[in-house]
């Protein structure tokens, strides 16, 4: 019942109110594989450079994440550079260096091919789509997307999305895809356009998860006096909520509501630290208990 | 167990998305007392001018509300015109006309001095305070208010907070209040300035509920694919929230919660049709089904 994801390993910098940290490891595909990593099984689809090393690639086998499917090139492996000093809610970019990133191509093991599972991290709609189009065996696929594919790359990404059964996206990727800023309508426009399911992350404000029936859920986010680093968030809100998914026998309408306190949980926790390190450090344990947080949050006796 | 309410009678001219209607009623006091109506006895307090006719009134009193500190003044009632053509999240204002809430000068009837809870809706602080030493009986006080008052009446608007116990807000108005951007910072920040009970409205995101203990409780706002008119949907929670929590016997965590659900539940009614047209339209067995909306867009089984 293996989740396949492919998307970005990457170094990082990055500064935020509490402090800064030089060339963490990041990348969609880490913070998912991660979170996903405490619900179920992952194997990675990514390009890395000269510079990722055993300490990188222990992070993830750690976690016993499949790296099999990590290509090494020649070069440097992605760097981004980003300031949150500013606001926290949106990271300003200050460098983003694709290096080896320009040139994937991404290729999938054949140990890969029987994952019931995929999820395609915001990357290029067209490596996207190659690489759904690579693996027809798969039960699900969900994805992510980013404002720059929804304005410069539509056609791509509407390709895309005709074989997505679930995407998640934020509140503003959600009004500039629909073309529309009141989220109810929006996501109406968004399933037409291919996904039964949509997940619309609102930040600080939570999550909604929008499905084929026209029914909602809705989840809060943590209320957290201290972030010490949005990046990854959104990742690590997909791998809990994809992993937690698919690691349950029956995908209903309630997994798929537990799947989003998961969601909201771990992206709770990769806040609290900068990078990876509290996906690294966490306990299965600590997230039970912090599910448990959640549900006292919402819910009456 | 009556609560009292001070605050604005007045008539609105609005013009939204969806259409717009010419002085139809309004004010804070109004859309109060219609919500809370359905909960418990209101008692309203408030000034209005000549134009103010018995239909008006009516409007009040077919839900029970006792209009006997409604004074009548010489001259037109308070006035506001406002669009939300550019933005539905946040009125553009186009006029307001005081007219004789300028010289309001809230008189308590002496019938309304049993009063075991009092609301004071966004007015001057020195009015707001004026009407809580008048009424030291009261076993708990809850207010509103807005930037206008945060900013340019700062003193007066602290004064009013150490005899608060619960202070209803939204994101902006905390954040001003607070100095702080941070929610859960400037939450704490607020409830050291006198209301123990701090409840944040964050709009189509929800609201809210700090505690003196610590804790936090969160209720999503109904997805709506056509607000009709927000006006007056903050009023209207408060409302909701108040009178179901009044109306407990015991007054605690439990009932707070579900105090929050029965404020986003009004609220929700409120911005389904024009100024207070859905809210006199009401029933309690709409309500109640509503309510169980809310628990399945929010609760795990």
């Amino acid at each position: 019942m293996a989740i396949t994801v492919v998307g970005s390993v990457a170094f990082d910098s990055i500064e935020t109110p509490a402090g800064k940290r030089d060339r963490c490891l990041g990348g969609a595909a880490t913070y998912f594989s991660l979170s996903a990593s405490f619900f179920t099984d992952v194997r990675v689809i990514a390009v890395v450079g000269e510079d990722f090393g055993p300490g990188e690639e222990a992070v993830l086998t750690a976690k016993g994440v499949d790296t099999r499917g990590l290509e090494r090139a020649k070069g440097k492996s992605f760097f981004w550079s980003g300031s949150y000093m500013k606001n926290l809610n949106e990271a300003q970019t200050k460098i983003t260096d694709l290096n080896v990133f320009a040139g994937f191509d991404p290729k999938i093991p054949a140990v890969y091919a029987d994952s019931d599972f995929l999820f395609l991290a915001n990357i290029d709609p067209v490596l996207q789509k190659r690489v759904r189009e690579a693996m027809p065996q798969v039960k699900l696929v969900a994805g992510d997307t980013m404002n720059y594919w929804i304005n410069d790359h539509r056609p791509a990404l509407l390709e895309v999305l005709k074989g997505l059964d679930i995407l998640l996206i934020n509140d503003t990727e959600a009004r500039t895809l629909a073309g529309e800023s009141n989220l109810v309508r929006a996501s109406r426009a968004i399933q037409a356009m291919g996904p039964k399911t949509l997940v619309i992350k609102h930040g600080e404000y939570g999550a909604s998860i929008y499905q084929k029936d026209g029914s909602c859920f809705k989840v809060p986010a943590l209320p957290l006096d201290v972030v010490f680093d949005p990046t990854g968030a959104g990742d690590s809100f997909a791998g809990g909520f994809y992993g937690y998914l698919t690691s349950q026998k029956a995908i209903n309408a309630e997994s798929y509501k537990r799947a989003m306190f998961y969601g909201s949980v771990m992206g709770s926790f990769a806040v609290e630290r900068f990078g990876t390190e509290r996906l690294q450090a966490l306990t299965r344990a600590e997230i039970d208990a912090r599910f448990e947080q959640f549900r006292a949050l919402t819910h009456l006796v």
